[in-house]
């Protein structure tokens, strides 16, 4: 299967300690981290759920993509990411299906772990991000 | 830990069929099954994704709640569902940390589970669902 999982669920918020009462003090999941993401612009926390986890965005700077969300669609669910076996074997499956490409080829975080977005337009409005991790 | 996996996440589409030509056709989501869940007027199909499930949800009935959601929202993300534990003891610690609920007691599903909601207002904009499976 080209999916082997859903890596994380983001999430925007105004207030990353606000949301952390939620998800971490009344929820219970655990923080794993905190960290500032500068080529986003975006403050995270990461807590993990099962397999799976929930990120906590926070703009960390006006004008950011982040920031830009928030302001039109108010807080909540901003995108999901699954993790693929092969990102450009995902890639070239979906163009070859019409699918329309933020990232026609995939950038490369600083931990390795390869990425790319899908257009909401052709996911049925929902932002999705496609993680290959490093071996 | 009170969370033990995200069960899954919920899309509303206003065209199931649409959905899954980018789900399970592009994306190489596999279906696993399509359904009607006359409680919610919502018709349903369920795509495993690791051990979580992307859950495509269409209103199959003018004025339901998905069809409010999609009519004021349009299509996109709508819930996270999360399997905990002890659902009663989830909630009983989530209104004492003065989150709100939309079910303060677990409602039981025809197949046995549990499930409640968190109301968005109380998760930073995000309508939460709770699992409690059979054993």
């Amino acid at each position: 299967m080209t999916v082997k999982a859903v890596n994380h669920i983001a999430i925007v918020t105004e207030d990353l300690a606000a949301a952390l009462r939620f998800w971490r003090d009344a929820l219970g999941l655990p923080l794993d981290h905190t960290a500032e993401v500068a080529a986003e612009e975006v403050k995270v926390a990461v807590l993990p759920a099962g397999a799976s986890a929930v990120e906590l965005l926070e703009p960390a700077a006006a004008g950011s993509g982040v920031a830009r969300y928030l302001a039109k669609r108010g807080p909540g669910l901003h995108h999901i990411c699954l993790e693929v076996e092969d990102i450009e074997a995902t890639l070239a499956r979906l163009a070859a299906h019409g699918v329309q490409l933020i990232d026609e080829t995939p950038r490369t975080g600083d931990d390795g772990k390869r990425y790319a977005f899908v257009h909401p337009k052709s996911a049925g409005g929902v932002l999705v991000e496609l993680y290959q991790l490093p071996r």
